[in-house]
């Protein structure tokens, strides 16, 4: 038997589609048929060669919802349950050792030295070649944390919280946000928009998010999920913005900033408006950047202010993701503005990177 | 009555000795005879001008520890206890409003927007004039908290408790450190000293200090004080540095930096040694600084990395410094390397600028 | 001027309306026109006698909120903004000494050994009389933290949040939620009502709210604020919960029970299906019980249980209970099931007692 | 080749030596050489029949240290560091799955239900036989966690952190102890003397250690490990001690009370010297007990006090314990007060039982 693919074989060209053999399962192994998988931002960054570790050729796609095909030996799920064929799933994108200090000493397997993630760390030229997502099927090898769907929402809505809700939540995690606290997004794709959604969650007292003219419908989509309002920063000068968020927060300031719009020159536009005591949140920030100018006396020591770094998620912040998509209490169905077939991955590509589309997922 | 005073009239001239009124109590005021006023960094800083707010004539010394000589009314200690004449008190030097969002929703004083300093923020022009420590006496207004002090201690050695003491303690606080963990003090002085206390005391597994040649003293006090060991960075280069500590983790690095250099640019020195997940914190920063550029996806977001601010302390920090000190557990004592009458406070001042001097007390 | 007001002179008779002077305010007190003051279970508990501390005669009402009538002296509310005749307020309910240990160091100030409360604490014996809220008029201490309101909220629908709203705050903050769990409210008066908001705005995967048979309209607004479900426990057997709550949580157990009732024997029957490493609260608790008898080894060591007790709140609690009444993201108005003039103060007590009402409150 | 053990056989009978085939390793596999094996409470517990659970004939020991005698496959330690034959090394205890809600979402693998334990869980009728302590060899699974040992201490020095160690980090990780706090440890065995070096290393203003006339050896350790005073409670009325112990603490009571004794009616007679916001900690608790009866009023929800299960422990707490070991901080070599080699394992079941020993250790 054989599974399509689409293959990343020339940075900047478009996929192609290729036949992969179904090598056979070992002990503990799974065989996925993919129901949906996401496009997420750094799929293009990796298409563009912007990351230049990207092992060619590649099957991209680290987010995935599927159906059990096949495996081989007994296999339990996060709660103990038994994974059976037919089973819809979902899996943890990263492959970690489970046995360092990250994993078991501080307790952050995301910082495991051994990390690799389905769809961006491994190339499909070896056996068992499919460990992409933009593929009909996945090979998840033994020991790979899982969860058997029972949650009556679609494949496709799920597919986002597997990466830029897993995210997400993580940098809402170390965010240090009390209840009650005013924070803005920066930045309103699909990590952005997960961010308001966990940052309402975890009890904000109102959320504020921040984009430019070419996110108008992004904003909106944030409006849709509870957003108290949004700026578009195209639109009015840094003052302005500045007038508008002391005003709104009694002269406090932004107690938590969540920049997801991974470029650095954002911080030196927004970090003075972090609240004393606050945090300035960088989960977006996920390539190399040009340098960043600070001054430590006014952003940070002087007001007590956290500078946050937040890198990918673990299983805990993907059952948060997955948990809060399941509550049914914001339109993750919004965020997927479109579904394409696996041979117009390259046309998904570009509406990611267009900013056209807010998520877009394919339907393999 | 009078009191004797050591005020700044002019920045960078010496200290002038000046004779000041006792002027009578109000409900709840305090009058305290000072038995022992800290020489701090930062008084350096206000003789030579850096901090263009000290309001001239002023009397300095936020660093203090005396004997009740007055009061008015009742007043209990932290505890509940009846201060009375002839009792050796310290005090909170921090002055806040009590009912604000910073006092009491985000429980940190220390970012009280009214927050004022005894020896930092009042003039001596007005009454009661005797506002800060380099003096015979000082004045407490109503309501300032106070501690009746009954630990067998030294006043001189409880002296620098009262702000580097607090502060440390504050970034300890907040610095995320686990027990375990492994950590560097960079800068070597008094609040370099009581943060290599309070991470030890806190469980870190070792802590190293680094200074200059200019701390060959200050970095044997810190081998008295119980570092694994320390570095003369002047000595090494950053090469070197960088491959001993990573020999020294394993290969993990420095999970809290404790920079108490005060100076932004060792940031950037230093910055690439903190472990993933762990926290670079700048405590000793507290004057305006040229700016710092950096590269936020290597240093900060990539590795999970926490740049924090440290803003003074409040009544926690200084009764856990307190408490420190009183534990017997380090040699404070061999801070106080240091003494001089009040007349002598130009001198004193001059030593702790050249760094002769661990911790000048003045005993007026 | 004279103030009308509802004083409970003997235990267990009805409350009687006396008229009481307007004595001139001191420098920094407050006097408030009381536009609404909540009814709450402890009100019934004083009124009856449970709470032998009760100094008679008393004004109770501890839950209000007003209109500013006359002040002396300058008066910032909790974000430094100036308070004048006319604005709508309301203020922290507890009157603690701000200088001690549970205040400054522990940052509890619901635990100063020195708390007493509007209401509760004071007779209206002696002047100024006016120190509860069923009343024209409260006369406010100096220094009382207020906040003035600006937030579009009916006063009768922010009354709840000044008692029961600030306390289901602290018992959320001390129960160690996780985002994503799973919580049972046991008891749905007001108190549980707003644990189980708190808890949804914490994060809480699915709140359950169980009551009996008199608890039919409480679990209904149960469902409004978004309870998962509610259980009607006089209809079912132990094992029929058990069996209903493990199913539905995979297994785990309920990562946190608030118990809302108030009655110590409930604790024997429930604590057994808080999940491993999970938190069994007692924010009911507020007064003397009958022992229970607890196996500590199944029900707390073996599991990694915690046994948390909740006393009272503090201003942190006021501001997150008010901010999350004014965020509109739950039904605050279907609390408020009764109003009464200040005349019906004992209809309103008997309404409370009976639970006839989910909240009621007096309109003076 | 052949491996002798002390095999425990029936319930209070004396352990009997016994001879095992040393079987093959499979990949991944480590065979120990035991250097030094713990004789642990619970393995009196085990010996005597009071867990019901153990199955017999069974090796007992789960605390120990060894040299690597034979691997099968590449194996890293903690650190990614190579381990080679020769190797001085200990492992956690614990086998876990390390894919499910516990190990992976609450990263709290103590709690894993598919938690078993070398030396309590598995019995030695089956091969591999070897997988208790009390043996020259140890048969250790693929998988487990390894630390490898260049850290100068004595094997017979690091056992007990492999369990009693490891167990009061867990405990004192989940106390809420503040630094500063005043923390009293009941119970000084091994569990108890950790807890007190722990409380110590994490800051504890003071820890007071109680014991009973029978531990007078052990409280004399105490002090050696910086116990501020001992009690003896056999000679002291419970007024006395509650007068002593409020007197010390200015009223405030024991912020930490952690009860190492094991022995359920002890909580009644300390529960109530907790001080409001404290924790009272039941780490000793390791097997069914007689009911406890507690006016929860009183002693829990007036005071915010929280009653604390503790499970056993898992690697962060292990290394946590080895590293506090390794900081030569604390005089762990005075635990160690009885070795004995492998033949005399039921004299050493003995002195652990009479409390004759401190911890008694087995050379074999």
């Amino acid at each position: 038997m054989e599974a399509r693919a689409a293959v990343l074989k020339e940075f900047g060209a478009p996929l192609e589609m290729q036949r992969f053999p179904l090598v056979p399962l070992e002990l503990g192994e799974v065989r996925v048929r993919i129901r949906a998988a996401g496009v997420c931002g750094s799929d293009v960054h990796m298409w563009r060669g912007h990351d230049p570790r990207t092992p060619l050729p590649i099957i991209l796609g680290h987010e995935g919802v599927g159906e059990v095909a096949e495996l081989r030996g007994g296999k339990a799920d996060l709660f103990g349950r038994e994974i059976r064929e037919g089973d819809l799933v979902l899996w943890e994108r990263g492959v970690v050792c489970g046995r360092c200090y990250y994993c078991l000493i501080k307790k952050q397997p995301a910082l495991c030295p051994q990390r690799k993630t389905y769809g961006i760390s491994f190339s499909c030229q070896d056996p068992p070649h499919l460990l992409g997502c933009y593929s009909e099927y996945l090979h998840l090898r033994a020991g790979q944390p899982m969860l058997r769907l029972d949650l009556g929402v679609q494949p496709e809505v799920l597919v986002p919280a597997t990466c830029s809700g897993a995210t997400a939540a993580h940098a809402v995690e170390t965010s240090g946000l009390a209840p009650g606290d005013f924070a803005v997004v920066i930045g309103p794709g699909p990590l952005g928009l997960f961010a308001l959604a966990m940052l309402l969650d975890a009890g904000a007292g109102e959320v504020w998010v921040a984009g430019t003219s070419a996110d108008t419908r992004r904003l909106r989509t944030a409006l849709e999920f509870g957003a108290a309002n949004t700026l578009n920063v195209s639109a009015m000068t840094p003052a302005e913005i500045h007038e508008c968020l002391l005003d709104r927060t009694r002269g406090v300031g932004v107690n938590v900033i969540m920049d997801c719009t991974g470029h650095a020159p954002v911080v030196n536009q927004w970090i003075d408006l972090v609240a004393a005591g606050g945090t300035y949140s960088i989960p977006g920030i996920a390539t190399p950047q040009t340098e960043v100018s600070l001054e430590l006396f006014r952003t940070i020591a002087r007001k007590n202010v956290r500078l946050q770094g937040v890198w990918v998620s673990d299983t805990s912040h993907l059952w948060r993701a997955v948990n809060l998509v399941a509550s049914g209490r914001y339109p993750f169905e919004n965020l997927i503005t479109h579904t394409f077939p696996l041979e117009q991955a390259p046309r998904a590509l570009e509406v990611t990177e267009s900013k056209e589309a807010v998520k877009a997922v394919l339907v393999p």
